[in-house]
């Protein structure tokens, strides 16, 4: 059945999914802060700005006006930096009226409050201006989703029922949708997966291999795992798509933002520089901070996320932070998955 | 404490662990086949064949005789490709008067019998010219091994003690060694990855990108999983090293022969002409074959592993088999993990 969709942030990935609900025949309503890329996306169907030279859905409309946006809608669609969706959130619940499904598409974790982006929302917005909370997480790159490559996906929400009714709006030929129960699993394997995939563009930066990086992605679930477990989600979680399938797209592609970022730090680059060069949001490295206060707190041993932090902001080079991770003690592999220990 | 080792084969990888093993002060003999490859070694310290480029320690002899290479051998390391281990294996308990230590390092599953290689060992040699049967397995290509940059494997064996010996052999500042009791599950991962990583280079072939590919990596380790656990496994090995972490680095690299295979596939080549050009062993395919009498048998589901399955031996097109695996009913991501459905 058609529904009327806000998709609310127009970067490279809302203009994506929302080209997905456009060709799956429903009413999207493309919410931007930008008047000149809202314009391209109505006048040229082009978003200009963030995905140059996709050809838009015609019936894909875009606005500045959040009201115009979310009237009506049955559904609304977050896909901001993790920075804006408390922002975001609180403005959605002066305008909300009638009960809508929430749908959020971010990766991160608050710094301080630690807390996932669906309580975020659940904090920010009246229980009764909402009937559900999911996430729609997974191995997905923007550019990929709009070219209407095979891709695959997972809705995550405590209510199973309707976000089988949001599998549906998403469902088509060339984007399959799986449900998954476990939010807490599905939000942290996004957020966390960050940290891993700055940890591996590292590790190429520095021109170690492939055989380095697949060991580094190995262990890096097995921390994701091990506090994400800590933290309430299912285990299991962390060996599906919104765990090991976000990490192996996020750590091998050149396309994601967080493995160029610690590629350049691997090339002796300085964190500041490349945050100042990049021009967009890293989430890996907010995501490193709170992950290792989170470990502090929880007493979890995290290696390759502390190596990292001591990396990012304590100064010491990858070279002695590499040789440390492969000169600790000799282990046994499996005793030590999903346990607090390392 | 030095030993005398001899390693059997001496292609790419046979090659590389000798390299670590005399780098660790060893005292290595190489036994290959090729009296050019094998005085190339000895003379020039450099396997042209098969490790062009690479200097080998001088330490290191090579001999294509292999009464020398085994006497007085305390271990013997096996790297042939697995069609050859049954009888590498009757040749050395011809030849073994003193209980050694097996081990092995090569990936696959026999034909017919459904034996993992260290059961074609056990079978072969008699339990009182053996002391321990293991594997040593995990995300290695060779030629970075060679180049001594960093990589982790696991040594997995049912005598956990022995084991903790050979792990010593190799572990350096390099070779990062882990231990694993479960064999079976170990040399699994080892066989079964080639069939997703064929499957994944055909998927390349195609252009369906990293999004298609990240999903069909995650999936397989499920099927992975699954027909392993049916066979004896045990589930958790397969997120560790020897399953996902060797998945990961046969799947995205280029120096794997599995994932070439598949992408000449993947662009249309036939499967004869692929092999013929390839001139090399490409285990995927035998592995797939295994895999799919297998599921038959037990009744496990493989969906990939099927499609794969038509795709080498019934003359379907890769289009359509993916086309086929985007298109299957709607499913609950976790429920279905490790379990013989899908």
């Amino acid at each position: 059945m058609m529904k009327k969709i806000a998709v609310i942030g127009a970067g490279s990935w809302g203009t994506a999914l929302s080209l997905v609900l456009a060709d799956n025949g429903h009413d999207v309503i493309l919410y931007g802060r930008d008047q000149k890329n809202v314009d391209a996306i109505n006048e040229n169907h082009e978003n200009t700005q963030f995905l140059p030279g996709v050809a838009l859905p015609s019936s894909l409309r875009a606005t500045t006006n959040l009201d115009d946006a979310v009237a009506g809608a049955s559904h609304i669609l977050i896909v901001t930096p993790s920075s804006a969706i408390r922002g975001v959130a609180r403005q959605l619940n002066e305008r909300l009226t009638e009960p809508v499904v929430l749908i959020h598409a971010s990766k991160g974790i608050e710094p301080k409050t630690h807390l996932r982006l669906s309580q975020l929302i659940e904090e920010e917005i009246d229980p009764a201006k909402r009937s559900a909370v999911c996430v729609l997480t997974g191995p997905s790159h923007a550019e990929e989703v709009a070219l209407r490559k095979p891709t695959t996906v997972t809705i995550a929400s405590e209510d199973l029922e309707e976000a089988g009714r949001v599998q549906e709006l998403f469902m088509n030929e060339n984007f399959r949708v799986y449900l998954n129960a476990d939010i807490i699993g599905a939000e942290l394997g996004g957020a966390l997966k960050n940290i891993i995939a700055l940890a591996a563009g590292m590790t190429d930066g520095l021109g170690y291999g492939d055989n380095a990086k697949a060991a580094l992605i190995t262990r890096g679930m097995v921390e994701i795992a091990r506090l994400g477990t800590l933290l309430g989600a299912k285990p299991m979680t962390f060996t599906g798509l919104t765990g090991m399938g976000d990490l192996i797209v996020t750590c091998t592609s050149v396309h994601s933002r967080n493995w160029r970022a610690g590629n350049a730090i691997g090339r002796g680059e300085k964190l500041e520089t490349v945050l100042e060069n990049m021009g967009m949001v890293v989430e890996g490295v907010r995501a490193t901070q709170a992950a290792y206060d989170l470990a502090e707190t929880k007493q979890c041993e995290l290696p390759i996320t502390t190596a990292l932090y001591h990396v990012l902001f304590d100064g010491h080079t990858p070279e002695e932070e590499v040789r440390k991770l492969m000169q600790r003690p000799q282990k046994n592999e499996i005793e030590h998955l999903f346990t607090t220990k390392d």
